[in-house]
């Protein structure tokens, strides 16, 4: 079975990169029937143990790419660090790229982004280029003083390629520059919380956003999502809404768009990062709303009407899975499913290792303070953090060991 | 990848057979990360179309069975057919069968069904065996008189080996025993409508009950389910249940059972056919349930703790998609998710036929009419039957059109 002949003759879709996104993508392209031609990393990735065709490649050769999606109509992404100049070569060639090099160069370039936030008027922190190490203390007077953010412009994901610098000598500064890449500077915003706002936006402009979640980060990795973001009110929620949509329209995005923000203690939010494929801040959207991410994602790059971004639940919290103590995670399929059957568990099949995102668990529910616990305890069992998930865990007695 | 390895070290699972039913146990499989090796009746049929590991042969095989499950610790299946003295070839040679030969004999001889279900005092019809065609007066006389239903004990499926005989001579009487396969006679049930009970039962006998569902055959083919069965009081959904429970136990069914059932006018049910695995009937809970068959049926095999069977609505239609008029299935996505954003739709990657099942939509809400003219109207519109469809869909002007 070729992933690009398809029995209901749907279009032909590529994928670049094999990591989980892709394979959620995949399982939701189960269901419309849509073949799937992957470009993978190795022939054990995430996506590519559930897909049957498959190529092995590297992503930066522009002609591994050319041979990937020979005879697909369209290509989307697992991921940002595909080089533009190679997205527009495919694109030239033919292939829709979606989301197009034009707009993804804002999820690749955080100096491109930071500029074009400021010419939509958008709400961007405090930022400057840094044009040398010596050249921080400067930069950080115009953010407003240490402690900055440092951030490379391209090629960051999940906390690398950003530092916290306390001051123009710190050893941060020369790790920044270590790689060559350019650096930007931002003030470190003096968040309440971070927010995230996802939409999805398809080829012909239609767009369907997302209720705004809460996200906690941890060392610069996605932790737990709760859907809707608590306490957030209809108003500042519709805000940030449309904030998305705009951002989405202006930059002509199509798939996905994650605009990941802070919320400030008087009430204003900041744009952090954007993303421009499904994101971890929804996954939640799987179980806990009418249409996942994933399927929105295919049907908004297959110009397909998008279905409802409508929660199922009062609340939903997603809770990441991290490689922890507990090597074989199947191991705790069994407490986990019997203490919540209605715990919706999903492993992304890779090996693991310390901090590696390798699955996520979900519970939805009336109750946040229930749902959270649930949804926490599952993730903690997963990981063998026994001792930790006993302060979140105060209803467990120790029979429940 | 291989099927028989796991990077979270779960069981090595093998699936024999390739149609929709494998094809959405895979689907479940990707979340617990399950690696699924299939035995496939061609390399392009609906579940190989999503399976890296899979192994195209004949199920009736022995040698090629025992190649496919090699490695695997727990076989089961997408359909009734695999001969009896193969999967005791494989249950004696250490593969777990599930549901093993012993349960499954009951799902493959409606004869060998009758006779266990009269043993537990279950609601059977009337019925008798056949010795030849001559016999059939005499059968006839004993299940209350002509008409008759006709049934091959083996190899029946969607209708086929079933035929309502109105009298000795009937031209279907010689279809009936053409095969050679003994054949059964049962009286044809005046009901008012089939009713099916949904059970998943694990290796360690933990069962989950679904909620008895409404089911309307069409030349014995499920073309329509509700769920729960409208007007079925809580007690009489309560003893259905419990007939269901009480059959998966004593018959020692691992997986999934469904039991299919008459409602006859004076309110008594009647078992019609027992299938053990995920069952049409059942597709409903995959957008409907906490927790869909597949799912549950994994769960089951693998000795898992099951999920949670509860409704997630008031109210869940699943109408099937047929091979119709429309040869392009993929040319209907566009107006069916533009009418409806929370139309949930699978299709299985079938080549359309005429009356193949294809796929199935499903619609859930509060308002039953509104629910079921959802997904009849999504059908309707993938088959090309728009004059017919007119007929269900009263509310529908020419405009939508």
């Amino acid at each position: 079975m070729s992933g690009v002949s398809s029995p209901i003759d749907a279009p032909s879709l590529a994928i670049v990169g094999g990591g989980q996104l892709a394979r959620m993508m995949e399982q939701a392209a189960v269901s419309l029937a849509v073949g799937v031609r992957l470009l993978a990393e190795g022939p054990d990735v995430s996506a590519a143990q559930v897909n049957p065709d498959t190529t092995v490649g590297d992503y930066r050769d522009l002609a591994t790419l050319e041979g990937v999606v020979e005879g697909c109509a369209v290509v989307t992404f697992d991921h940002e660090h595909v080089p533009p100049e190679h997205l527009r070569a495919l694109d030239a060639a033919g292939h829709a790229c979606r989301p197009g090099p034009h707009a993804l160069i804002f999820a690749q370039d955080k100096q491109a982004m930071r500029e074009r936030i400021w010419e939509l008027g958008g709400p961007n922190p405090r930022w400057s280029p840094v044009v040398d190490a010596a050249d921080v203390a400067r930069a950080a007077e115009q953010v407003g003083g240490f402690p900055v953010v440092l951030k490379t412009t391209r090629g960051g994901y999940d906390g690398k390629g950003v530092w916290v610098v306390d001051g123009p000598d710190a050893p941060e500064v020369a790790e920044a520059f270590a790689s060559g890449v350019p650096v930007i500077a931002e003030e470190k915003v003096d968040f309440v919380r971070e927010l995230s706002a996802l939409v999805a936006r398809s080829a012909s402009g239609q767009v369907a956003a997302y209720p705004v979640v809460e996200s906690v980060q941890e060392n610069g990795i996605c932790r737990e999502v709760t859907a809707p973001a608590p306490g957030l009110s209809d108003e500042a929620a519709a805000a940030v809404e449309m904030l998305a949509m705009r951002i989405a329209g202006e930059l002509d995005v199509v798939g996905l768009l994650a605009v990941e923000l802070f919320e400030t203690a008087d009430g204003r939010v900041l744009v952090n990062e954007l993303a421009m494929r499904p994101h971890n801040t929804g996954h939640w959207s799987m179980d806990g709303a009418v249409t996942g991410q994933f399927e929105n994602h295919l049907r908004a790059v297959l110009d397909l009407p998008l279905g409802s971004p409508k929660p199922r639940a009062r609340w939903t919290v997603m809770v990441n899975v991290l490689g922890g103590d507990v090597g074989h995670l199947y191991d705790a399929y069994p407490h986990v499913m019997a203490r919540d059957p209605e715990l919706k568990v999903h492993l992304y099949g890779k090996a693991v290792k310390p901090g590696r995102k390798v699955g996520h668990v979900t519970a939805y529910g009336d109750d946040l303070d229930d749902v959270r616990e649930r949804a926490r305890h599952a993730a903690a069992w997963f990981e063998g953090r026994l001792d930790d998930e006993a302060e979140h865990d105060e209803h467990e007695g120790q029979g429940a060991r």
